[in-house]
């Protein structure tokens, strides 16, 4: 019988009554709880307890530290190549890791990306891959470092060696409202990431209507609160603050969404996904000691697709083979004439989940072929009657519910200045 | 499949977001729970948002009325005579229930005391009446109505019909740090209450170091919570707010206490157990309409002794067979000479259960024969080298554990001031 240091009972009514908690308290509670000793319900009073009264700076960097501690970490310090990596909190229409990664990869820069899937409303990098014949997520650890070596990218599923007291948390996060917590989010994210291995880290922190952080405020602190967390445990980390009020691009769903990332790496593509994939791939480069390099030149240029048509192919994919079409498909139009001020990622990004792309619980499967695509965006003079968005899905029950979701997602005639400029609202490093 | 009306996440945010939960919500969240619908965990992250941002008085009556409605509630409107019971929130050497449930029956007034074992440092009721030869808690519902018609008195377990939800709710507020919460102890304690059928019922709110309570504010604030749950439920309510600083009495234990119980029923025994048991038994006929009755001439004439051999021979009990004595006993003397200003009852309490009175898991048995006896109280005068308490177990290794707690537990030479002049702080009504 293991004499345990502390019991979680004290532990819980420390946080409970606003007190900080020692690392010794933090180590032991979070190793407790990977190995059964802490119960879920009592974890459950914690996680709640440290949402109401908050962590300060030094706790969430123990916790962070005692989530990496809970598993293994990666090295790739045997590689040729510096590493670098992105992270996003998540957005309606973000498929910027799919270009992204090859386009590093071109500077020869090795790019990590250790992926989910999609829960809820935000599609899943992963769930959007397999959308191409062929293409695998599951990858060995040499696996993965073979093909950083050889290509320099692999976009590929997280093991579930790295962070698994994370694994259990945010499952126990998701069920009992203590998901949107900045010291929660953080120390979950920067666990990950931290080990993974990467030695550069570039954080995109969404804000708006379609992301976790819905002010800049908020989001604001979250990346600072992050990019401390990398720096104090050795990552060269910064973060991008990006609009989520829109979804990003012209698609949203899985195969539509591979479909606009080939244009991108073509050299065409919306000019927000093309923005912002190119801000995120410098900001990763210089992270890697890589200043003087021209970024969109490897997108017109066609090196970003050679390395792309690579690194699906290593991992089985045929980049060539066409995608999956959906068979059902119903036209929104505009209601007014007149400046279109919203299309509301929120409202697109649960529409496109309800239309099959995205799943409720993590065992339901996903429809390759459904979301939206959108045909106009916010800052555009839209006519009555013009077509905004085609919705897309296998199972064409799903329009209504999909329908209803949009209610409100479209404005026209609204203040134009509530458009952003820019993608990028502001760099923390 | 049941269409659920809410949703377990939704319900909890709004109470970690400090709002109030309706009527909807809260008889929502208390059927699922005890349907398994809502998980543990889930009620876990809500029991710790109750506690932090607590609960409006309305929402503790929903929820209190939620929990009654879990389970089967009891019936006594068929007996001749009107019913009161007596609800203590638990203290240490609290043996009032033994001498008071008879002395009230002496009145025509029925008692239904349906009681509870121990955990931690406080005794239970059950533990301490299971120490007679014989005694049986178990009784059916017809039993038990029986009972209070012939004797008028019962003590008894209570059944699990009553509250399950409570039950559940209670099991888990142990564990995660949730029980020191008014909304929840109050809405506990009624809805077992409520949920007995009882017409009228007395509250001994215990304040000081041996109680749930520690300060007058807290404890004026829960009788006061409880008071107002009872009314609303149509039960004449009413509370006593007295002193657990100190143990009741001068024993503490199983045996020991039903000795002490046994003095008092015969017309002796100590001044502060007597004083109480008076206290409520007025009260408890006060509220069952009995106010011009002579209570302490009931102890003194032997007709309260007469109703407890009848009610423990009821249960099969022997109320003449020999209490078992403890093979080991150890003596505590005075380290100095001066006024006795504390004998506290936690650390006394915390002793006892040490030397085998108490248990730390439901599952664990206890000794008949543990349990400590003080030979002074505060605001006597000792010398030094007195004995100040025999501690009695049946397994010495007890011993030191016990001794232990017992380190700060006497002062000698402090304020006279501090010593309580009446075991009634306060009267609720």
């Amino acid at each position: 019988m293991t004499v345990e240091a502390f019991d979680a009972v004290d532990v819980i009514a420390a946080k409970r009554d606003g007190r900080a908690l020692s690392k010794e308290q933090i180590d032991w509670v979070i190793d407790a709880y990977t190995r059964g000793v802490v119960a879920e319900e009592q974890m459950a009073a914690l996680a709640m307890a440290i949402f109401i009264n908050d962590m300060e700076a030094s706790e969430i960097a123990d916790w962070t530290q005692a989530m990496i501690a809970s598993g293994e970490r990666m090295d790739f310090s045997s590689l040729s190549r510096p590493t670098s990596d992105k992270h996003s909190t998540g957005g309606v229409g973000d498929k910027i890791t799919l270009p992204l990664a090859p386009l590093v990869a071109v500077f020869d820069v090795a790019v990590p990306q250790l992926s989910g899937r999609g829960l809820g409303h935000t599609g899943g990098t992963l769930d959007k891959l397999e959308s191409i014949p062929g293409w695998r997520a599951g990858l060995s650890n040499a696996e993965i470092l073979g093909q950083l070596e050889d290509i320099g990218a692999v976009i590929c599923a997280a093991g579930s060696g790295l962070a698994p007291a994370d694994k259990k948390l945010y499952a126990l996060r998701d069920i009992t409202s203590t998901v949107d917590c900045i010291p929660l989010i953080a120390s979950s994210i920067m666990s990950k990431k931290i080990a993974e291995g990467t030695s550069g880290l570039v954080l995109d922190v969404k804000v708006g209507s379609g992301a976790f952080m819905k002010d800049l405020d908020k989001a604001g602190q979250l990346a600072r609160t992050m990019v401390d967390l990398g720096k104090s445990a050795g990552v060269k980390t910064s973060a991008l603050l990006t609009d989520m009020s829109t979804p990003l691009g012209l698609t949203v769903g899985n195969a539509l969404e591979v479909r606009e990332s080939v244009e991108v790496l073509a050299g065409g593509g919306p000019a927000d996904v093309v923005d912002l994939t190119v801000a995120l791939a410098e900001e990763m480069l210089r992270l890697a000691g890589r200043t003087d390099v021209d970024v969109r030149a490897a997108l017109s240029d066609g090196r970003a697709m050679d390395k792309w048509n690579q690194m699906i192919r290593a991992q089985n994919g045929d980049p060539a083979a066409a995608l999956a079409v959906a068979e059902h498909t119903e036209v929104v139009t505009a209601s007014e004439t007149g400046l279109l001020t919203k299309m509301d990622a929120l409202s697109i990004g649960v529409a496109s989940w309800r239309l099959g792309a995205g799943r409720a619980r993590k065992e339901d499967p996903v429809q390759d072929v459904a979301g939206i695509e959108l045909h106009a965006k916010p800052g555009e003079h839209v006519t009555a009657g013009q077509p905004l968005m085609t919705l897309h899905t296998a199972t064409p029950e799903r329009f209504a519910r999909a329908v209803e979701s949009l209610e409100t997602a479209v404005e026209i005639g609204g203040d134009a200045a509530s458009v952003p400029e820019s993608i990028v609202f502001d760099k923390i490093t």
